[in-house]
């Protein structure tokens, strides 16, 4: 059994967290912005410190390898993002970064004996912050491994085209040019020349917290759906038209969502969840009663047949009379099966987290990770820490050095293993 | 009783429309934007050509005034602006400006004795579409003579300075500078040059409609509150946080509005209008719970007492639990009481509607026009012309030119009924 180190990952913690400081203890580092390419050349610093060799794919996925004694053997990874979304924490992402640099550094400083190459890497775009959609990278390398009906979704082409949201005269593929991290195609991730994949993240929920565990031995990644829900009543002035021939979409918006609330609470299903968390209003003025409102509908669950019961009561709301007469169209955006880690790699998360004798327990995985595509491509697994209160995506974010160092622990002791595999 | 020309009418209606045309039947006539400039010109040929004497103050307001017997009698002014919402219709505001020019046209084709002098005006900003606030340049106009509390919000620099929606770097002040309809602050509207004035416009509901009525005598402009109602929750991941600990700021504020509803519905008050047109929500991603979102409430009665039962009711919302465990702020933005026209000008419309044989009612304004700040520097009263299904603000808004005629015709009489007078 060995140790990571909490003082080398406590200086990780402090370095990285500086790349785009927004002065409120957090972080907004866009995808290949200035502050995300200086988080980029301190992980090339790093790993080339202790003899790592980088390489650097097309879309600017980075990987830093150190050999192994086995030279035919395929390497293992460990990776996952170093960029943020707006005013976004100090370890969404880059914890899992650090902690693959915390295995090879370990690995390095005591020796320890290994027969794969080990890779540590950062996937382009995670977040799709600025250049939507989420998971851009991932999906654009592992496009030939994903079924049919996905490809579509991360066609090169597109992504290249993708426009920022804050100026759309840039695009991501003129930020992929212009940051210096394009490279080459051949050094993708792909099953010819790595064995398995393991992401360290943080829990970024409150479960592991409250039931007193350090890590989270990750078993797989929900699934979901995503629908959008439309009201179209009729915009009418404030203050001349009677309230009985209203036709107030956002009312029916409103009746529509504690309708919801009330019937899919009522089925009592403990471990659902469902978001209703972006909203558009037209035309959105004081003095006008709304023609148009919409909201998205996500709801997850690992079982596809209580996802059934949920969707089933989304989609009758459309039959209904919400806000006096407003019409309601119940539309698909996307969904996702569960995803299931490779079981043998479970094993291994699972007999590492008893060796290291950290507090630990099975979890799903809630949010979706680059780990998700990466499974389509080669076996693929996922490692927890425990979030203090449960929050992400906000600059309150926190996981402590220890959680963080016992992450890296983990994965290391899970590697080796691995490594003792020719095959997963 | 002398009549206007539908004829004419309808070729003021059909050359108006063509500045701006949106293409859908309707209008985006922003205030002093080249098309609103078209608009002028055109309001200035015609005027012209029968002889008036055109005036244009500080602030982009015009004046066409025609000469009376009486060298020393005040100036009978009528008017309405040019200016539209994006995607509005043909008559909100033109129509008004239309039918002042339609009556001094009849007055001099009819050679219609008159004492007093009489003026066509069009208000420069009224929909503060593109540099807010709405009655932008009768709030300045009427600045002196405003109530101290009211003052403020139009300080004439503080207008000059307001940023265009569309584009920050520019500001009413440069537009007026630009557009060559900077004038004089000695034209302004004043109580010692002026004696009374008219505003006709469109009803913008559908009572008159519903009732089988021409025409609308109103009487004032219904007083109103307008307030934010914001809630405050958590954000946390679509996937991760489970339910039973979520505050989610969107289920409050719908909680809220279906509550708003059902009380104050349940007082049951038929001319009461209340609107929740505005909202905002954050961070309105589809994968995050809202920490935050507000709406606005906009509620409207002639009646000060029933207004009062009202805010009682919004009140009473932000010491309730919602969205389990949501914190809710009210929070004033302004209010207005109630403004009656006067009562002898009201009477004259009366009368005029009476003679010329148009069927018609007493009616409310709801919404605010420029005539309402007019009314705190001289007696002031408006005329309404039946609304197609109530609609405004709309592409679809539609007043028949036989509507649209006899306002001017009501206009006319009432305004030689105000001629035989020294003083309103």
């Amino acid at each position: 059994m060995y140790s990571c180190s909490e003082k080398r990952m406590e200086d990780k913690i402090k370095t990285f967290s500086k790349f785009g400081d927004a002065g409120h203890g957090g972080i907004t580092r866009y995808s290949l912005s200035p502050e995300a390419i200086m988080a980029r050349n301190e992980f090339k610093k790093r790993m080339e410190k202790i003899g790592a060799k980088i390489e650097v794919d097309d879309v600017g996925d980075m990987y830093a390898t150190i050999e192994g004694t086995d030279p035919g053997a395929k390497r293992i990874v460990m990776g996952s993002h170093v960029d943020s979304v707006k005013n976004g924490g100090n370890y969404d992402g880059i914890l899992g970064v650090m902690a693959a640099m915390e295995v090879l550094e370990t690995v390095k400083q005591c020796d320890i004996p290994h027969r794969h190459p080990l890779t540590a890497m950062i996937w382009t775009n995670e977040e799709g912050s600025l250049y939507p959609p989420a998971m851009m990278c991932s999906g654009i390398v592992c496009y030939d491994y994903l079924p049919e009906d996905i490809r579509v979704k991360f066609k090169y082409e597109d992504m290249m085209n993708s426009k920022s949201i804050l100026d759309p005269t840039k695009t991501f593929g003129m930020a992929l040019e212009s940051s210096g991290f394009k490279g080459d195609k051949k050094y993708r991730l792909s099953p010819d020349k790595y064995m398995c994949m393991f992401e360290t993240h943080i829990e970024q929920g409150p479960i592991l917290e409250d039931n007193g565990n350090d890590i989270g031995v990750v078993d797989c990644v929900l699934g979901m759906f995503n629908y959008r829900l439309k009201f179209f009543g009729q915009t009418v002035h404030a203050g001349t038209f009677p309230m009985p021939k209203r036709r107030d979409a956002f009312l029916a918006a409103a009746e529509t969502l504690c309708y919801l609330h009330k019937e899919i609470d009522a089925l009592g299903i403990p471990d659902l969840v469902y978001t209703t968390g972006e909203v558009v209003c037209h035309p959105c003025v004081h003095t006008c009663v709304p023609d148009y409102f919409d909201f998205s509908f996500d709801a997850r669950h690992e079982d596809p047949k209580i996802l059934e019961k949920v969707l089933d009561i989304v989609k009758s709301c459309a039959n209904k009379n919400w806000g006096n007469g407003c019409t309601c169209e119940v539309e698909k955006a996307w969904n996702r099966d569960t995803v299931y880690w490779n079981k043998k790699l479970v094993g291994f998360v699972k007999e590492a987290a008893e060796e290291t004798g950290v507090t630990h327990q099975y979890i799903h995985s809630g949010a979706g990770h680059d780990a998700q595509f990466c499974s389509y491509v080669i076996p693929t697994t996922m490692i927890f820490v425990q979030s203090k209160d449960g929050l992400s995506h906000c600059e309150p974010e926190f996981s402590s050095v220890k959680h963080c160092t016992e992450g890296a622990t983990v994965m290391l002791n899970a590697v080796l293993k691995a490594d003792k595999e020719d095959e997963i």
